[in-house]
């Protein structure tokens, strides 16, 4: 398969929204556009301050805006936006740039309701526009490869799934402390969404799973709240879940656990064995055959499936890291843009980046999640 | 302190129930048994076929009974018996030794119903007989160094727990094969009880995360059943839980996970940092403080406090294994049993052990589960 | 400290030498002297054959030379070239671009040999031009705290160290085969020098260990030749060595080591603790205190020093890989660039690179480990 | 192959000659006489003072003797001494106990030379005595399972091999503290042999290597010293060596390397891919095979071999440690003497343990390694 990107003859030319100052996912995401040469950063809103905006963006080198809106209207050249605003910012910006005819990579969550999250999916569709969300974690080169293992049969029929998503951001009682302008607005339900912990993590943990299982996510019984005393944003969430077809499995998530240090774990068990990945060793995938001894495949190593192999850019034994997979989202969103701007077929090995229906999935387990625990934990059905 | 059992001036007389041909937990508790010289093996019922018995008895040069009864009628001197016989004839051999005022060393799951765990707690409180259950996992050093970790206050106050417990012993469809003899009463819920893998391993787990944070679980909410297709004993259960004071923790055995080799993760979270132990590395203990590099505690090495520094037997650096942690009960129980003989205070760092309580506490939960599941995963009460 | 790039205002312009098609380092250069936004690429001599040059270059976007003098010439307002050929290049083309007053950032091995190693260094030092050598590993983050940790005192007086660095690459008869064009240098010593695993692999394992110790390596007893049978070419090298002040220690490198997946361990002990990092964890720094329990640092996390600390990008938890140390020696000889252009002092903290000394120091090594093996394994002095 | 052990009809009867109070390896060799109920403890020689030595004996509940000679003349009845006094006691109490007609278990290293090491040798030889001596690493499955899987050419032709033994024990100034009376005569090179660091941990290294690679060390070239400043014994070698077949290697060894807990690695390298063992996992073995997935074979798991099955006591998953190993030199040992009583064919499997021999290549290993030193390094040859 011949790509579209090669044959736009260009870069595409993207406008950031948010990411400035203090922002530890701004620079990932400018670093991971620019990092395959597709993405050229024209233009920005990069502050609710203009001021500290206009310098942030004289910083870049790009054109400074107030505005999502201002933005698109005065930059008739933008090919997408990548919006890391605040959750609650992210309903109106896509709305704007879907409007304008851009293209959109945002970052997670979606939106902070399901119904918002529906209607950026469906603008997305009515307007053909490529909707990339930011679940990098999906991107890693040995979870495309677990994926894949798992597609192709690897473990025969499957029997149940575990994923953890476990951090230590929250396990002091920040509350009581100085708040940072990042601590202020994810303490606020109405802008990070009415559970902090499913917004932040839970939207991943749940993404990773249906995606490496390649299987919805059906039902859910919850266990909901806070660890730390007097909190009033969730910061845990432990669920028992069903998969389509009745697979059983567990998904844990939390921010309040002291020492853990950005903890995720996927494992799929089936009848002839499973995987388990961890992102501690980020490049390296476990295979426990059933009746074998145990196997590490190692990224770029023997035994890489193609869906997994086409992102390997450099040789087993060098570590790749995070950006590189956010690299992986950047270069396919790119080819399917490239590929909508000059109205051919994408490959189709890129169209494995996460998007609007993605973000419709996992605001769909939020709420069905905090229904859950409104019914005392009662098994709850996730709506597709 | 001083230790009673030296002045006992005697190895205890121990009676074998159970543990014959082609069982691997057998040879475990005779080797455990006589580790430290603090018993000797004088008599057993070793097989439920009177001939096998009567070989395998001779093979360990002791002598053969066709029951508990006829053992305890015909050999007075004994001491103590130790039963590891399936599950469902812990009762009758139970009651017939402490009836006979003997001391009792019995595997796990202590009975199949909770009534009748009460039971055998009672009759060896009344009679004030050692009642050691061999939950063996407990007696790891590394375990003992968890648990007064946390009772210490390392974690300072406790924000959550998960234990799990995996195996891939019953992840084939094994229903169809031949079946040994022991499959054939691991499937027979008459003999393993009402829940095979709760037995099996949840009760396992249940004490391991009880004896660790030194609570009790309150609640559960379960999901439990079978993994397998068609099969009729529970191979899954995964549970949301309450420890008391409201402690929040997860709980998840199967034995049906193919490529898991008998995994045991224990987490404890805490304000200040988290512990974890796992079973792969069972001579190590991994501690993360918050805000401090993750520190790797090591059997013997730096660190260790009382009650795991008086288990450790070899230098750090040079591995014990589950024999040893098996051996740590018995020789706990021994000190107990030559007090009770002498009519001596036992030396308090030796009651560590688990007892009848805590197969009362195993079948509370068991039957929790049970009910949990039954009222579609609601969460139900554990009885104390 | 202020540094000196952002005052230059503009990024520096490079060109490529080497790298074209086929190549693993040639990608990985260019991406990391864009990571940081810090260098355009500008022109470049990619292929010694010139029609695959000029499709590189335009596959690029920038303009195709047949050599490095032609582009020096045609190109003034170049700032620095980055030489990436096959070994036996380095020498002509590093002249080529001092004597055009350009700054360089040259691949390893610096030259084929000592004397053209200190030509190089000599020039470089005469121009005053930024010599930048890409010992990437040594811009490690958890290879600089190690370093860091070492200079401040943490393991107390230096007691030995250990290096390895062992590769799969020629472990078969890759002779008998049909030979890539990198093969084909790489086996013709006139190209990659009087030993391919010193050149290779030898000098980064020297490097990593001087850089980490601060201290040259004085003397060496070695054992250097080819593991696999009728090899013509060095794959084995172990050392016995002695660093200044007569610090023990050992050097293994071989490329011939069947399974082996580019590791690299470096150990250094001291009379209060040893350190310990491996590239397999590269985001992590073993710390084993005497005395005390073992810590495992993280990139990022609590312990950090400021040498370390400065090139954190992301958070712990969230992996980097061997494209951020590439890059973060493009990053810091772009502040010496810019310093030396501006005429000003660059920041201190960004001189930790590798420069034409390192390579000096390289071939010193190489070359008295060949001498020492051709007095048959004798003690032999490494020039300084 | 049937057992001559079960037909001896009885336990072998032992006395014990060193492991008194205080001593680690002691109570270690006693448990592992026991074990597997091959043996009874029936008098000994427990500390060179009498007073101490009758206490320590009637702890154990043995007949306690003040010397060798005097428990061989009054136990006529004895039919194996175990040997684990001071190294420079070996040559005595061994020629006695031979010379008394009984089967010998010996500490190592054998003596503190090689001219005592061959006389024992021959000796044994002579008498048709079993002497076994108990490098217990050599026992643990997973290196018996190494063994197998290099004698069964899974790795083809080899390549390379490496060995290391580090421990901390003498990483401080010890001289300078009070002694213990374990540490004087480790300390005194007329109690401890020529190099401490080479008898203690040294001769494990070299009969590891040779043990599990099947051949004998040919030559070495040494680097034999202290680290520790003012240190009149050896705690530091690092060697290069060549075994049978020109096969290149390394050995380093060193007590003085702080932090480091009883670390021993051991890699064969061949033409197909490696294996690795390190102590810190004893239970598993790496199999990095050339061109596929690495491999973790866990012991008792699949692809165990006969002579590391047979060594097998509980399920994967389950950790064994070194009293297991230790054990299975015992019970090994056991078989041979059962079958020299009885004049029969021992099982030829149970044949793996150490012997005299093995002490005698570790004595020319030292004293070779002691010659190339005081050779300024040379490659010395090892006597065969």
């Amino acid at each position: 398969m011949t790509e579209a990107f090669p044959r736009l003859g260009r870069r595409l030319r993207l406008g950031l929204l948010g990411g400035g100052p203090g922002s530890f996912i701004g620079p990932m995401h400018r670093a991971a556009a620019r990092l395959d040469g597709r993405f050229d950063l024209i233009a920005g809103v990069l502050s609710s301050n203009a001021e500290k905006g206009r310098a942030a963006a004289a910083a870049l080198g790009i054109a400074a805006y107030p505005s999502a809106a201002a933005m698109c209207a005065a930059e008739p050249t933008l090919d997408a936006v990548a919006v890391m605003t605040p959750n609650h910012c992210h309903i109106a910006e896509c709305r704007a740039a879907l409007g304008a005819g851009l293209h959109v990579v945002c970052d997670k969550p979606l939106t902070n309701t399901l119904a918002e999250a529906r209607e950026l999916a469906s603008l997305a569709a009515e307007r053909k526009r490529v909707f990339c969300l930011t679940h990098a974690y999906s991107a890693y080169p040995m979870i495309r490869q677990m994926k894949a293992m798992v597609a192709a049969g690897t473990l025969g029929e499957l029997r149940a799934v575990q994923v953890e998503y476990l951090q230590a951001g929250m396990s002091q009682r920040v509350e009581n402390g100085p708040l940072t302008a990042k601590l202020r607005w994810k303490l606020d339900t109405a802008q990070s969404g009415p559970s902090l912990v499913l917004g932040d993590i839970g939207t991943h943990a749940d993404q990773l799973l249906r995606f490496v299982v390649g299987r919805p996510i059906t039902r859910i019984a919850t266990d909901l709240g806070a660890l730390v005393p007097g909190r009033t944003v969730h910061d845990w969430c432990s669920c028992l879940l069903r998969m389509e077809g009745g697979l059983r499995g567990t998904l844990n998530v939390s921010q309040a656990l002291a020492g853990a240090e950005n903890v995720i774990t996927l494992r799929v068990f089936g009848e002839r064995g499973h995987l388990e990945w961890s992102h501690a060793r980020s490049n390296f995938l476990t295979h426990a055959p059933h009746g074998e001894p145990v196997r590490t495949l190692s990224r770029g190593g023997p035994g890489m499936l193609p869906p997994a192999a086409r992102l390997v850019r450099i040789p087993a034994g060098h570590p790749e890291g995070l950006l590189e997979a956010f690299a992986n989202l950047y270069r396919d969103a790119a080819e399917a843009m490239a590929a909508a701007i000059l109205g051919v077929a994408p490959d189709p090995a890129a169209l494995e980046f996460p998007t609007a229906r993605d973000g419709v999935a996992g605001l769909a387990f939020l709420e069905a999640a905090i229904a859950s625990q409104a019914a005392g934990g009662a098994w709850t059905d996730v709506a597709s």
